[in-house]
């Protein structure tokens, strides 16, 4: 039934349980204090990095983290000369490459990349950053460089800024927050908030609600004092959307992010772009918050924080090698370093008869394929293309076990156990395929 | 005498004979069963990989061999950054980048690229692909893949099909399975048949011959219901080229190609271009034949054709790293896995003299050089382009010993030590240098 | 007081000391002779190569390096993929690359990119080549294949030939060859002389004297039968540039660059370009004159001389790797290999102050950041950018500890302490910062 496999690899941020996450830390710190002992922890493996955007930092991080484990590493950094420009597919380049490497990192600029590749490679295969999907082992490296100061991360409040929409670093760093119960306040530059439904995404698989927020200090930022919050639904008491929004009290860590203008962002809106000014640095409700940013940065952060006790961006960058040796180990010496199995995706998968997938940046798009689709939701199902996550157009849903079809939005479809949903477009399509009405 | 020394290294595959095949075959075998017995074979070792194309798998390939045994691996992926970009000649980079490394892989775009770096690099050098020229490696991973099929190749029937006047693996796989003992059957598309002579040179060298078969599923790829078919002289009885082509029987691997756009091939030509139909697979001249493909492919494969059983050109991009592995064992480590020598070109080698290569594409006209010359051919002597196998125009032969000179087709120039032949262009030329008209 | 903290790390040839040059050559000698002591002397270590020019030879020959002591190798050789590319300033990217290896070498096309990476990297910082400023292992190894052949250079005459004005080679050659006691003729190609004042800046750090010679041979090459001479003082007798210049009597080596196009030198002056000719040859001044050449090499060393003994830019190229194993030896296994340290350049720098460097090619126009000073000179103080060296424009010079302001070529500022200086451009400023006038 399940259209995708479980994944062998890292793809997506959604994939963390908390459980995972807090063996891969203690890994990581083992790393950190002994270096040595891992040394030739992957002697005779080769490790393949392949990067179809430009990239400098990524891939040294990875590479670096390879030869400390003493793998050999073989690398495509340079996109011109690529396959794709010899017109392959990436299903044949994941194929094929999968079987010169005992493991690869792919970065690729479509959404769902990493998950189609991984289904080709043979091989345990790292998101490397997808489009603007994911880039979840950004997120670990996020992640451990607080849990390195903190400890646990429950209860936290992290504020995640500036380029939501084409940004794939703060949307994975969402997802995972949310796994380990901090709240992530939402400060999108203008026109540059993430898709509508994403919020409820998390709010619905991780019993997460969604309030307001103020605080003079936003309206510099994103020319609102008000923002939105993501936060365990047992954390605090209030009604959610009434009456005014509290003020903030606190932030621990404030997540920067830069304007990506490679992936669609205007260039324009530079000028209006969140970053800390001078004075966000004397303001009480940052007297205590780390700054950090995934780099490399633009204005949003400008020279003079860097002397900054609070920003520890460059001690960020710092931890990838470790986090991605750890990463390596965790794939390759699961013998020696069990950490437990990252959750496969939402099951409840089906076959193609969508259409294409809607958004354009889609794998499936690139590759002239269509969509699975994947389902999620607790209050309503919703289909997503399994790929790029991006939803999918259902009007109505039939059972295969009862032959009925039903509205999409019928209490009905709930009952229907995911392996029996079958979606369609239009009703007669349903009744063609031999289904009844079941209203 | 000889102006090109035996070349050390791997240039063409007209070098291999029957022995270095088997000896190399059951090396790759070895390194195939016991992988970690090889793994610091070649521990203080440096290869370099030069890519003066653009290319990934190749590349890739051969650096994950060179990582599987212990090396250490420099490498120039991008054309741009290469010496030639700062007007650098071939010579003067072999000789450099072979005072780097222990083995120099290198592909250019030029034909004879090959043997004409191996001169100066001072240290092994491996064709990884030159203009139009030749292969060898992908040879060796073609003919591996067979070998762990069927063991001996001696009389299989393999077709070779698409681009074969722009493309180089066909050709020197031609040259391998002659050496092998095995039927060709030339399947060119529209206006891609290789050079006028290749089939007579083939012939020439192994006693082989050439004829027409017939079969119905050649229409639909060539337009014809006819091919050529090289085969061994003692193979078959009937005469050439006389009465009704037969009906092929049999083809027991068939070997597709892309078209090579990017090696001036037309893209317009794509249309009419080989590749299989889903009819084709049900054709019963097909039920047993293997499909292998370099790789990239493109339309001529279509992606129904990969779960096919017949299907192996994935497990033949697999055998890359392998067979690679076994060419750097047998080059650097001869004293523990010998192998017998490759045979050198055919004897009988100039001086420069005859003018520039005819053919453009030839090293020697990017190096602004006169090619030396090679003589080959039973019949009748030819001579070729010591570096491109380009037939050079010459109208007249001189013994150097007798100091006679003769029309080049006479039977006088048969009876001429390969080492005393001296080709001219005009009688003049030769009169003036003191030779007298032997008729 | 140093802005510039001793810089660990490789930056300039200036910082050579003799004591320096002769303990390298003696491991240089060691790594030659036992290659297989050395080859795991880094393992566990990874080098970082950044090439933000392009560049094949030395970045290979740095790689080939790291791995004959078996570190790991992580690469930046497309400058299309740098971060520069992303809008990152080198002082990010430096903190962030030092942060993935235990040394990187870094290559950047502006002036002093390599000393301010230096500061911000974390460890140690090799320079492969910055701008027009400097290539100091280019420098080691013309040295070392010049020691190989007649162990001291004291005394020895060295012409240095071609692009003095764009080339980095011939600068850093200069610098060292002043250390070791050489003699250096200069013969610029025309227009391409060194900037004014570099002759001046050896002669007052080296205690040399400049004067002028003759020989018809130079008329060929640079368009007058005169060069200038750096010599050491003491070495020969006679009065600076009065009455005729002597006839040279004898060059050891002759060290030819190319026109460096890609630097700015307009190709249009190739024509004209000083190189060797046939008939140079066999001229009696350069019978026994080894001729050396950074490589790539254009027309100024025609193809016929590579068989000449006295050619020996091959086995210059051939040192690359074994002098730049003894650089990452020196610089990350100093416990086991000492080497003196290298001279910090010449104490007395400031804070920012005289506006921007005048030099637009300099790393601070590029950062848009203002330069520090440093202070040079002995019979009169000149302040240079510390990074790329340019003369600023400083008209009056205060004393920090007596609070008086002098004009800045007044014999009171050669009695102020490097420390103490304070350089001004108007007299009204330094009266502004509450310094008197003392005349």
């Amino acid at each position: 039934m399940q259209l995708l496999p479980v994944l062998e690899g890292l793809h997506s941020a959604e994939a963390f349980s908390r459980s995972f996450l807090e063996a891969f830390f203690e890994l990581v710190g083992e790393i950190e204090r002994e270096p040595q002992r891992f040394q030739d922890a992957l002697h005779g493996k080769v490790i393949a990095t392949v990067f179809e955007e430009p990239s400098t930092r990524t891939r040294l991080s990875f590479e670096s983290a390879a030869h400390r484990l003493g793998a050999g590493v073989i690398t495509v950094a340079d996109s011109s000369t690529t396959s794709a420009a010899k017109g392959e597919s990436l299903r044949d380049s994941a194929r094929i490459i999968g079987g010169y490497a005992d493991l690869v990192v792919w970065r690729h600029p479509n959404d769902g990349a990493s998950r189609l590749a991984s289904q080709y490679a043979g091989v345990p295969l790292v998101n490397g950053g997808d489009g603007r999907l994911g880039h979840p082992t950004q997120t670990l490296l996020d992640l451990y460089t607080l849990h390195r100061r903190w400890g646990s991360l429950e209860g936290r409040t992290i504020g995640v800024m500036g380029d939501l929409l084409h940004g794939r670093t703060a949307r994975s760093l969402a997802w995972a927050l949310a796994v380990l119960g901090a709240r992530v306040v939402i400060l999108p530059g203008p026109g540059l908030d993430w898709e509508t439904g994403f919020d409820r995404r998390i709010c619905d698989r991780y019993d997460y609600r969604l309030r307001r927020v103020r605080h003079a200090v936003f309206q510099g930022w994103t020319g609102s004092d008000e923002a939105r919050v993501l936060e365990p639904r047992g954390l605090v008491q209030g009604s959610l959307f009434s009456g005014d929004a509290p003020t903030l009290d606190t932030i621990d860590a404030l997540y920067l992010t830069r304007l990506q203008a490679e992936r669609g962002a205007s260039d324009a809106a530079q000028g209006a772009f969140p970053g800390l000014k001078r004075s966000d640095l004397r303001d009480p409700l940052l007297s205590e918050t780390l700054f950090l940013h995934p780099l490399p940065r633009r204005e949003e952060i400008p020279d003079f924080v860097d002397e900054d006790p609070r920003a520890i961006y460059f001690e960020q960058a710092r931890n990838g090698p470790l986090v991605r040796q750890a990463v390596f180990l965790a794939l390759l010496r699961a013998d020696q370093h069990p950490i437990p199995d990252l959750h496969p995706l939402p099951a409840g998968q089906g076959e193609h008869g969508l259409g294409d997938c809607p958004n354009k940046n889609c794998i499936t798009c690139a590759e002239g394929m269509q969509p699975p689709w994947r389902v999620e939701g607790k209050a309503r199902r919703i289909f997503l293309c399994a790929y790029c996550d991006s939803l999918l157009e259902v009007h109505y849903v039939g059972c295969r076990s009862t032959r009925r079809v039903h509205p999409a939005h019928s209490s009905q479809v709930l009952k229907i156990r995911p392996e029996n949903l079958r979606p369609f477009l239009e009703r007669d399509a349903a009744i063609e395929q031999g289904f009844t009405w079941g209203g």
